[in-house]
């Protein structure tokens, strides 16, 4: 292993872009480890200077180049960036060019309230969305399944409320979540609450291993963490939902982001 | 306004990187219409060649050339794709290669699971923060503000619920949040409950009629979301934040993620 390399995510507004790319790019470099620091809203020239002496002094401090991910928009404050010692990697200069050329327009720095102002209809479907995940989480709003994009279906602990509004956040798709309980398993039918919305169910499962773990961690001990209950309650619940040709998603090994676009994908295809 | 312009999201994986990023570049153009497309889990060359068509397609109906924001790791899926007719602009193959050459080290591509398995530290945390937002939500479990990173407070529909949310899905922060009540702001001073965790409370704000406006939604012609109310109850809460040198944040113009970065730099800095 050779030494810690310092990473800055340098951004003149939020940082989420460059700490997005910055992730997925140190992903694939599993050999090194990596100390990251993020310094969001470096929008004058003062900070873009103590951004560019931090950078220095980690790289003399840890003895090998910082690397720097960065989505400044001003040339000056980028340039400032780029005398310190680093590897800099800059996510707009390059593409921003390339766009104003095809498009024949010059890009305008994002303001600071442009996301808020400009978005502000997807934004407000996402935060609709989020305030409609809360509240058909969990079976809690069986009324307002007409209003839904998707419901997920699944047994307790199988990942529903995480994927609800992580698909509220980043797509604004409103998405309710019901649980198959062990009274629904029992009756041995999918309940009928679900009959008018049968196209928009989506089933999660998972490894009865897994969903035990799980389980353990909130009632240790329980029968209902058992793994021969796991088991018995996902072997009916997989039942039931093949049976209605309910697309399932096994929640496994994925992310929620992954079950997420999975299930955004499964809605657009199905459009 | 010339025509739509057609654009694609591309990624062998969830394209949320590649959403980000082309979501960033093309907010900086606001003289065009863009149609925007996701292209998620391009892993073979079949769907490489199912989205180049897709994409010659869309070029040819709308008689402009589409704009292909990509994060494919395979050079040859790339390759199939920059033969189709539109402008490439790939994240990952200039970075990738500054990468390795920087660090010495080959880059592997994302696995399906990697994000599970390899960040699985960071992953349950995440799920831990969002488990902990929605146990504390709404003041609803002061006894675990032991546990909490930051302690939202502010008046009722300020922006609480989703700040904090976003936070744990982003940052892996558990945040809680707690209302000031109109009880509480009469009795004029901070609730007792904070007495143990000053140091951990934020402040949210924002202007009265924006206020008023987002309480109508809820509750059209209540005195709730009269002018007068939100006005009063901002100015009291405004003043109780401040008598405890409480950081306060106005959501008036703001998005959630900058709401979040905001709050998540005034975390650090206080480290």
């Amino acid at each position: 292993m050779s030494a810690t390399r310092p990473v800055f995510f340098v951004s003149d507004h939020t940082g989420i872009t460059a700490e997005v790319v910055g992730k997925s790019l140190l992903s694939r470099f599993s050999a090194h480890a990596f100390t990251v620091t993020s310094l969001p809203f470096i929008d004058d020239m003062a900070k873009a200077e103590r951004a560019a002496q931090a950078i220095d002094t980690a790289t003399r401090k840890n003895g090998v180049r910082a690397l720097v991910i960065s989505t400044l928009t001003d040339g000056h404050l980028r340039q400032r960036l780029a005398q310190a010692d680093c590897l800099l990697l800059d996510v707009f200069s390059l593409f921003l060019a390339q766009l104003e050329n095809e498009l024949g327009e010059s890009a305008t720095p994002a303001l600071g309230q442009a996301h808020g102002l400009r978005d502000n209809g997807l934004y407000r479907a996402r935060i609709e969305a989020v305030n409609y995940a809360l509240a058909a989480d969990d079976g809690l709003a069986v009324e307002r399944y007409d209003q839904a994009d998707l419901i997920l279906v699944g047994v307790s602990r199988c990942g529903k409320t995480p994927t609800s509004l992580y698909m509220a956040m980043q797509y604004g798709l409103k998405v309710a979540n019901d649980p198959l309980t062990p009274e629904d398993l029992e009756r041995n039918e999918l309940p009928r609450r679900f009959d008018h919305h049968l196209a928009k169910l989506r089933g999660l499962t998972l490894l009865p291993e897994r969903l035990a773990q799980i389980r353990e961690e909130r009632r240790p001990g329980s029968g209902y963490a058992s793994l021969a209950n796991c088991r018995q309650e996902l072997h009916t619940a997989e039942r039931l939902m093949r049976a209605r040709a309910i697309p399932l998603v096994d929640s496994t090994q994925r992310s929620v982001e992954e079950i997420a676009a999975l299930l955004k994908q499964s809605l657009d295809s199905a459009a």
